[in-house]
């Protein structure tokens, strides 16, 4: 087994006076943070504290792009042209790449948020246009991408550094989806739980499924929630108990791809 | 007399379904294109064009940043935190930036745009954010700035190569601000005068003002508007004359600093 | 057969400095306005224009409510919660009943724009949305809807006035919808042939479509697209011919529900 | 001494996804409820929620609009044409009459927020634009607009029921501007003093300065700030010592004017 693996964040969706999360807390236990691009959330300044905040805590920085969508907070299910969505991504992770550069730091990784990340699951063409906005943004920026998704294989199809991901919180359906919500069995509360999980997937390289099922997938990083306090408190009990049974929790750049 | 001079416009400024200006027919005229960055006008979409269409006719590109106000065209002031303003500047370059280099193209100048152009004009603060904003995303960028204005200050503070700006056609107040639009001598349409305001600017280093003061000013680039048909017009007779004259008509990175 | 019908078309879809359509001659061939509302295009300013347009032609006002997606223009199809529709809607009618208001006129339709037009089309849940949306604006408003869509139904239910609408320079096929524009006789470019189709659908009250399928239908009004000089060419003898045939072209609230 | 006074307080503040104050409980103290109507804050959605609340509080029901600039929440200085302004503020009126109409509750007061409250109350011009946007929306509408600004000036001129306002945690300088935060003295925190500051404008019928100046404004209403819950607190208990005191504490439009 290998014993490396990434814990990421969202992170920096705050937007102007508008508050949002507990950035400060998450970034002590998370490696790397997708950090909002100012078209769902966040702007320019919450994205300059965002990255600095990353850097001070030696996390890596990643792109976190969504759909033009404010008021909707990237969460609303947006048809729109693929090449104008391409071009979107290029956009965001541009600006952030910028913004980056001012604190010399670097842009290594991108993950598609919300609403455009669930249709992009499914979505060949939309997977494929997040892909081709990763790479001409830059061809060695590492796809963050939901394991077993089409956006893993749009990101190899183009040659990207793909870092399949699973959540830290959540179980999975035969489908390769997360148990949806509705069910009660959607969410992992418990940090022991958490943690076999997280464990089971490196071990077995695969999601298991709520039934037992196994879906092949080299996970290379789970995602925590950052939204809710027992989110950040799961999380954290996580990162510990990985590091004491001496699995490196590393920045994503440092896993090998 | 210096023998080279560039000419500039600003470009890209449709916005989704929105069209604005002639930019195809302008971008044959002019040598550098001052593109919108998403804020006031332009998107992702009209950006990657708007490269696409500079690079085919080798006029070099330049970002256009200005106030995050759609509805107002950044055309109205907004009150701001210097520091606000600064990182949306590298936020827009830097998206322009991306969308350049998915072109294998560079950006290689930037001029604020509108409200915030006439604000920075005076207001050495302003003119200091954007400075900052422009080195921070890269300081070989040319900063293109109003002659006499508190960006040229603002610039060479800061080290950043600036290129001084007078506009084709428009005439000057001996405050160094073009005359105003409400009195009738605002507007210059006939090209002979426009050509013998250009050369004579060149060959004085001065805004020479419409009482014949002259304002010490080494104008490195004239803009022109494209968003009227006879600005269009007298724009390329401009550029034809001055290079019937000898004058070459160069991108702004050709131009010496 | 009916010797009354009404023509409409989109207005007032400029938004801050964009500029859309050709409003001042559209309205002098039209008889109820569908005035955009601030949340695809058009502004309060454009709103305020348009009313004193309808006014001065004799046209009736109505509210053209969209996706809160100015960059979209309102035709990227979004997936959002019904009740926050519904209040979006109830909203859009409230600031132009205001604005109409304010140069005592009064609102007296409405009809969806664009992609939530064509969603509603189909789907009960939004076509119910809009109809509780506009039924709390003010149950005595005229719902403009499709023809042989659930916007029809959703109308009926909840007990408001529903003016069934097709398009004038459209063909239809036998799923009630228009031709798709991919196909060639999509579109009717010829005045004989639209002013046969609008007698045509009078006289049997009914949609016939291209394969001669009769869709019941008792339309009230027919819509003329203002995007494209041609279409407004068409409109304008459409209208002429109709009256010399001595059917009444009158605004919405002239028709009898 | 008149015995009634109006407490309000701004509300509905929360934007999409994006939440903001604490206004349940605030409900509970304040008579008045300015309601953002979407263009600083505010949506469609927070506006019915916040509707529904003010009226299971007997809240009267009041717009609160601003500039458009949902990233600046506001508080940006927006130098714009007063004719765009006037229209801006009845679209945002109109918008909350029809969500409030739906609720069976009426919009009986308006107070401009943020920077466009700052830059009236020096301003005639802006003033008049929001008065005559006020007028416009509903001549029986209540102008609450700060003590001795120049909106009471617009509002007497256009024939409007004025509101006079203080704030309750707030001095006054002898501008008639509150005093600034940077100064020590510019918070009210103890509840007493608070309480013998209403008491005392109420009784002297004018704005007490920190100097002792008495600057004559006939008060009808105060507002408490939501935004802190040390604010919260210091309102509630400014409320019930008013009451115990004799004084009503009643919706604005149970005041006299």
């Amino acid at each position: 087994m290998n014993k490396q693996i990434n814990l990421n964040a969202d992170m920096g969706e705050s937007h102007g006076s508008f508050k949002v999360g507990c950035d400060a807390e998450l970034m002590k236990v998370i490696r790397s943070a997708n950090i909002a691009c100012g078209f769902h959330a966040g702007d320019a300044t919450v994205m300059t504290k965002t990255v600095r905040l990353a850097l001070d805590n030696g996390a890596s920085i990643g792109a976190h792009p969504g759909f033009n969508d404010i008021w909707g907070f990237g969460r609303r299910q947006i048809r729109m042209d693929p090449k104008d969505l391409e071009y979107m991504i290029t956009y965001q992770i541009g600006a952030l790449q910028a913004i980056a550069g001012a604190a010399n730091a670097k842009v290594t990784h991108v993950k598609p948020h919300g609403a455009l990340n669930n249709m992009a699951h499914h979505d060949l063409d939309i997977a494929m246009a997040i892909a081709r906005g990763i790479k001409a943004a830059d061809r060695e920026l590492i796809f963050v991408a939901n394991a077993c998704s089409e956006m893993v294989t749009a990101g190899h199809a183009l040659g990207l550094k793909v870092a399949e991901e699973a959540y830290v919180d959540r179980t999975y359906s035969d489908t390769g989806l997360m148990t949806s919500r509705s069910l009660p069995n959607a969410m992992i509360h418990d940090a022991d739980v958490a943690v076999r999980q997280v464990i089971s997937f490196m071990e077995e390289q695969a999601i298991i499924t709520t039934s037992g099922k196994r879906l092949p997938s080299a996970i290379k990083s789970f995602c925590t929630h950052g939204d809710e306090p027992t989110a950040l408190a799961l999380a954290a009990k996580v990162r510990a108990e990985l590091e004491r049974q001496g699995i490196d929790v590393v920045p994503l750049p440092e896993m090998s791809f």
